[in-house]
């Protein structure tokens, strides 16, 4: 089905690619909860979007539900996670080991949705050897590149401080990873090849307190 | 100038007040480089924003720079925290003190942006009386609702567990709260008054990997 975009035809917008993980999440606690079968309607009312919305971003990639019987949760998960890309394991490199790195390598879902904390790298030496994760020790962010190498990771998580982040986006960069989860509070500036996404509390908030009184 | 809101006029779009977070936080990043003027060119470099895009969005709020002088930074700042209405300190409170609990606890970007976390509060009795983040004590969650009486908080913080989330976000509710930051992976269900945020690093790297081969 992924093949639709080699085919010429218009590119799925972002937004419609963004919603898609929100969907998986979703099916999957459903799942969890030993549900078999859903709805666009049952979706659209846990998600707070409209069931038309769901069915058109589904309909980019094929026909999943049969009209009158909603869609089977597990098949529809599968054909989720072959979308993504996430019917695979993902390594991912993760920087910085402080407070939040910490908890980044401690965090239980990567695994189950698809990436796997191979490394945690600092710069600190009062840090490097020092265990953390699942089983990890922290190593010399400067052995980088034969880490990229022998891992062929593409993927960062960045928990560095915001005056650390460009400069170790490219080294990452200049060591071939073209996809960073960024948790400092910056905007990087990044070739067109390299894919940011970003992780900032303070966003979130100060979009809420537009609405606050 | 938010009084637009009340006069009738359209209701700014949600997406652009989502961005107005992040262009105060580039121009403040400016300012601590000691710039005193940027335009909408530069900050559209910075973001990956087109120009037009950035004069459309501040257009909504008023008139905030001169043609061919640029924006005033030190001024935009500051009119773009009194619109998102954090050119005050807003109280936060934080449930969950585990890994990721203990991180937002300690970071220390959230002051200088508006906000303060004034409790943190936990269920495991291990955790309650411990010391957390910048001279705060681990709290009982069972006593949610006095400390809001005492607070007036609006604005909670979740670092719990997915199956935990949607009975803590009631509880948070009930208290009274209206503004929730949810960092567990699941979609809550909240009513209509009630603004939710989410933060879940598995849906950024899911987005990422559709773009990966």
């Amino acid at each position: 089905m992924k093949d639709e975009r080699e085919q010429g035809k218009a590119p799925i917008p972002d937004i419609v690619i963004g919603r898609l993980p929100v969907y998986l999440r979703t099916l999957r606690l459903l799942a969890d909860d030993g549900r078999e079968v859903t709805s666009s309607q049952e979706l659209g009312e846990h998600l707070g979007i409209s069931s038309a919305q769901i069915r058109k971003d589904l309909s980019h990639f094929g026909e999943f539900g049969k009209q009158g019987t909603g869609y089977n949760i597990e098949f529809l998960c599968r054909q989720l996670q072959k979308i993504l890309n996430v019917d695979t394991i993902w390594p991912v490199i993760l920087v910085g080991a402080g407070s939040l790195g910490t908890a980044i390598a401690n965090y239980q879902e990567f695994e189950s949705s698809g990436f796997r904390i191979v490394a945690v790298m600092d710069e600190d030496l009062q840090k490097i050897g020092q265990p953390i994760g699942h089983g990890l020790r922290i190593k010399d962010f400067a052995d980088l590149n034969q880490l990229v190498r022998e891992t062929r990771v593409q993927i960062a998580v960045m928990a560095v401080p915001a005056h650390a982040a460009q400069r170790v986006a490219a080294q990452l960069i200049e060591a071939g990873l073209n996809s960073i989860l960024c948790y400092a509070p910056i905007t990087l500036a990044v070739p067109p090849h390299v894919r940011v996404e970003y992780i900032d509390p303070v966003v979130h908030f100060q979009h809420m307190t537009y609405y606050l009184r």
